[in-house]
């Protein structure tokens, strides 16, 4: 049972969380708990160490961090004493987690299972501090991004046990109800779906997750720790044989604060786009959405890629010594996705797809396909629109 | 350089205690730092764990508290990477402080101290997290009260160091200048009585890290961070030898809020008294000013002593078992104690006393005596006027 920085916010929820902890005992579950820092704590040490000059990648500041996922483990297991339950704290170096990979976004590497399986076979509940590890050397290391996932889900594969995330909605929805209050939870979806719904935008779960999970066949589940205990049915994320009923497609996300970067009259030798996403590679910039097209002058190419918009000063900046005719960029873009497993056998989709955004008068800047999605480049004003219209195109709206 | 709780309070603070390790390195020095937490936070996170039911001596407690000295830590070595100074934190498990003893309270009972060494050689500040070490089944555990001085007198002896206690006052007073504007800073102190002052009441030192310098023969100095680089002269604190000039008479210390219980008509067989003083050591309740006289029935003895306000109730449980005829309690009562290295070789301390106290009419309802120390309880209302007319008969007063 993995705990978000939501889910621990507070003393109240702390408690509440560990009511959920002592229902599944009761139903006679042996249960790991790992933790998230309480919300708000990671930004409030985030900017102390800033103030200092430091930030995400320096070892210090991993030093400090990490003490927010102690903190909140400790307080924790305490909630689960007050509850009658016999509990105890784990740190990441007491759990032995091993990592690799620089501060601030260091890879697990290796996982020491025993001290878990001892203390839960001798009866208590052991309630693992997310997020941390630490490297050869012995210093303290962080996860980056949902850090505390990923070691939730390493520690269920480790100890053989399904991993239940437990977050501030009720599960994986079929788009972001904040938009689209006709968006439904989806009982059952499969790890490629999931893994693509949150690399095109969706919150609830980070893409290195579900990665985990899939690789290590980690049953998920992600649910609500704000309902009464069992009152939550969430969302089971699981091999897609697995599930009975499939659908065509499962969820729509959506990432506002698209740039695009259109190069006219690039070389066509093989080596000038790659030199160009070589730097931007170095320069730490994802590259998403490229669409290469032949130029009108001989032996030259057109090519246009999107990236996120906080990276495109930097992008500009390398991309200033490539051969180009032409370089032009445009902000206030969204990346609208249609997420499916359906989608790769079924050649209307696309039909679906133009024909609801053409009805909303929605002009489409670019198309990117995978076997399991669509991807739209809008104007940014258009989002919630187009969000709704392939909602309701789809057949995903709830009745 | 250890540095407490007001000297690493706030980023300002950090960093002006940053600008102290850097002027000491400018001088050719070789530094390792210890810190607290940052004023107030041990107080939050121990308010955090008491809501929860926890408080000082649960494993779980340590945990939480830990996490405060590891920030600070952090942030010392940023602050002083921020200086130029290259430096990295050390938290207690990663110094191997081994401890030993219940949580809230363990005793440091191993350092290692190479990989400070490693660090110091390499030309790096070690920074290191006070208060804390881990057991031998390496669950985290705090040091108690005045824990961060221990820490750095242990690692100061570990590594052979001289060991300057960084606080919000300019060093050891004759007395609290807040009662008595006369105080004067003293220069240099024996650390018998260093002890005894603080054993008697004074806040600038716990008695654990006086015991343990001693021990050792570690150099300390109580200086302040609140004063520019080499402008606070402090206090040393050294062997009694080694003071060319001693005063009869060095400080005076105060400890309110005690109480006095006596027992009338107790058994005087040898047994009798041995149990009640066993009976509140089980209790964990400390005793002091000891008082016994012969009672006018015979067989019978009247046994006086005090003991701190707070565990009066704990305390009467435990005694009403004895076969005292009578037993007595009272509040409202201070301590006031008069320390130096040559009270025991002058007669007329005692005269001075009970004169100056005499004079303002101030009524001591007890009195007892060490080598180096004159205890008097007195009626709490009377505590400034006590200590201010001894200051001056001592001649401890400024000119």
């Amino acid at each position: 049972m993995k705990f978000g920085g939501p889910s621990v916010g507070s003393l109240e929820r702390i408690r509440a969380s560990a009511a959920l902890v002592a229902a599944e005992c009761a139903r006679g579950d042996r249960v790991a708990v790992v933790v998230s820092a309480m919300a708000g704590e990671t930004d409030r040490l985030l900017s102390l160490a800033g103030q200092l000059g430091f930030g995400l990648g320096d070892e210090e500041t991993d030093v400090v961090l990490t003490a927010g996922e102690q903190i909140s483990a400790a307080l924790m297991s305490m909630a689960l004493a007050e509850s009658g339950l016999t509990a105890r704290s784990f740190l990441g170096w007491q759990a032995r987690i091993r990592t690799d990979g620089p501060p601030g976004a260091a890879r697990i590497s290796g996982l020491d299972a025993s001290p878990f399986r001892t203390a839960m076979e001798a009866g208590a509940i052991p309630v693992m501090a997310g997020y941390q590890g630490a490297s050869r050397d012995e210093r303290l290391r962080t996860l980056g991004r949902g850090g505390t996932d990923l070691s939730a889900v390493a520690l269920a594969a480790a100890i053989g046990a399904e991993c239940d995330i437990y977050t501030d909605v009720d599960g994986v929805f079929t788009t972001d109800p904040r938009i689209e209050p006709k968006a439904r939870r989806i009982d059952k979806i499969s790890y490629d779906e999931m893994l693509e719904l949150a690399a095109q935008g969706a919150k609830v779960l980070q893409t290195r997750s579900a990665e985990f999970a899939k690789a290590r066949s980690v049953p998920l589940r992600v649910l609500s720790s704000f309902a009464e205990p069992g009152q939550s049915e969430g969302t089971m994320i699981m091999q897609a044989e697995d599930i009975a009923e499939r659908r065509i497609v499962s969820g729509i996300a959506y990432a506002r604060d698209q740039a695009r970067i259109a190069l006219r009259g690039l070389s066509s030798e093989p080596g000038a786009a790659a030199a160009i996403f070589g730097g931007l590679a170095e320069a730490d910039i994802g590259i998403d959405m490229i669409v290469q097209s032949p130029a009108s002058e001989s032996g030259r190419t057109n090519l246009e890629f999107t990236i996120d918009r906080r990276d495109l000063d930097k992008a500009l900046v390398r991309i200033g010594e490539s051969d180009a005719r032409d370089v032009l960029s445009e902000t206030g873009l969204a990346k609208v996705s249609v997420v499916g497993l359906g989608l790769n056998r079924r050649a209307d989709v696309a039909r679906i797809l133009y024909a609801a955004l053409g009805q909303e008068g929605i002009a489409i800047r670019t198309v990117s396909t995978s076997e399991i999605k669509i991807s739209v480049l809008v104007s940014d004003a258009y989002t919630e629109l187009a969000l709704r219209s392939l909602h309701t195109a789809y057949g995903l709206d709830a009745a």
